[in-house]
């Protein structure tokens, strides 16, 4: 399959395990539940599940078993996604062309929403269940310690926290990195790291490979993000051209320039592909994903 | 010692093991886990770690082990305190008689205080430790999806989204006792498996009968709760005398009654003390709790 048809199948089949995953519309109670699910199966790119999938592929692992991780991990997505558009944030009326969750529901079901889906990230991760049963107990204890950690304080909501706090200030190259490297990078390297530990007696130094590449794959999307926003047309983006210098936001391109910009991604890409070295064929999707990320046009 | 000389004991303990497992206030992003330390050591009754260490001293577990169960529940308990404080919520600025979260930082702080607490209630029973290392593997794990059940959208989070939906409208007996099952119910409940799971080798029957003891307490401490609000003087109760009335809150005593409201305190107490009596004499802390709820005068 090309990376395409492999995105494709993949996105179904992360939205095939969330909708199972998720209470139905009718559980009780209701609004909550028709919340959460109006937030989640709203057709996302999955690219967190993806990273899941491609890694344990990469060792040969059945995608029963990465349906869990899979759907953790955007679970949290989700969640942060919800939180982040709320008035008191980001203040986002649409996400994905659709009405944001406070905007669709209202703001109390919004932040309970949201609550309730961090909650049942860590609940898919620990509960009996047979998907999961061929993991290793010490295993799965530390893919939710890992999961914990990249979207705590000192992770992704730590990230927000600073994000928050840089809007409208002048920051370094070093302050706006420590903002990505937490913000969307922690989540991004706990992907790769949940799809790892389903490989049975993986080894310390093939995680720490793999979590080199989710380093630098991470921030290499974030500064194709950036190049993006002032480089392409608001047609083609799906969202306003030059939005994050109209909203003060500090990015790449306002830092060091363009050019220089396309050279650090371009760099970072190189790095995450080295890191691959040691692993066969099978991880090549994880090396087209890579080469995507400063390919893509939008 | 006595049941008061107890309540002091634990919560003090509670208190240290609060303060070691949160992040200090200098850790970056500083103001966020300011927020965090705020919200989370501000000198609440701790009743639910006060379960957690309980039902473990009545099987001899030391305290050391009960640490961590009883700061992942007292974290949830205070994550989901400030979130309910928020002006999309109750709308709450005082809580123990300081301004709320949101109140004394701003609101998306508080919105991302409350979400780290929640992830930080996970990593802590996930994270690699020596304090629960005697502690089984799948004795972990399942703390992890017992606790995850009982604060998510059929949990706690639940019981405020029904709370929420209820205020203003005339429930029945069985409606109101749902959400109380949710909303307070669930994690006491969860306090008390918590507590009960780092026993080795604990018998599904006895943790049956302690989550049915723990079942009945919570909900005629929740009764109590409602009888005190409508008998006892504004000054005593440190809230206002009525609030529930005065905000069309749903009622135990506005349904079937004050003495109805307290015999069927009673009758609850009777349930949960008789479900302890095949536990020895170090259960009998658990057994003063249950006596106190309804002998509590504020």
């Amino acid at each position: 399959m090309s990376l395409k048809e492999l995105m494709r199948f993949y996105q179904q089949r992360a939205h095939c395990a969330l909708d199972r995953h998720l209470p139905s519309e009718q559980t009780q109670p209701d609004r909550l539940h028709q919340a959460m699910r109006y937030s989640v199966l709203n057709g996302g790119k999955r690219i967190r599940p993806l990273l899941v999938y491609l890694t344990g592929q990469a060792f040969d692992i059945k995608p029963e078993i990465l349906d869990i991780p899979a759907v953790a991990v955007e679970l949290i997505h989700a969640y942060s996604l919800i939180h982040d558009d709320l008035p008191a944030m980001d203040d986002d009326d649409l996400r994905r062309g659709k009405p944001t969750c406070h905007k669709a529901f209202d703001e109390a079901t919004a932040i309970l929403a949201g609550d309730a889906l961090q909650t049942l990230a860590f609940y898919v991760l620990s509960a009996p269940t047979s998907d999961l049963s061929s993991i290793d107990l010490s295993a799965r204890l530390r893919m939710i310690a890992i999961l914990a950690q990249a979207s705590g304080s000192r992770g992704m909501v730590g990230g927000q926290a600073i994000d928050m706090a840089a809007t409208g200030q002048v920051l370094n190259l070093a302050e706006l990195e420590n903002m990505h490297i937490h913000k969307t990078g922690a989540l991004i390297r706990a992907s790769v790291q949940l799809g790892a530990l389903t490989v049975p007696e993986m080894s310390e130094s093939a995680l720490a490979a793999l979590d080199y590449y989710a380093k630098c794959i991470g921030l290499a999307f974030q500064i194709q993000d950036d190049i993006l926003d002032v480089s392409v047309s608001t047609e083609i983006l799906g969202k306003m051209q030059g939005a994050d210098q109209a909203n003060h936001k500090p990015t790449y391109p306002s830092i060091v320039g363009l050019e220089e910009s396309r050279l650090m991604a371009e760099q970072l890409v190189k790095n995450a592909l080295a890191s691959l070295s040691e692993f066969d064929q099978r991880a090549d999707p994880l090396r087209w994903i890579a080469k995507y990320i400063i390919e893509r046009g939008y």
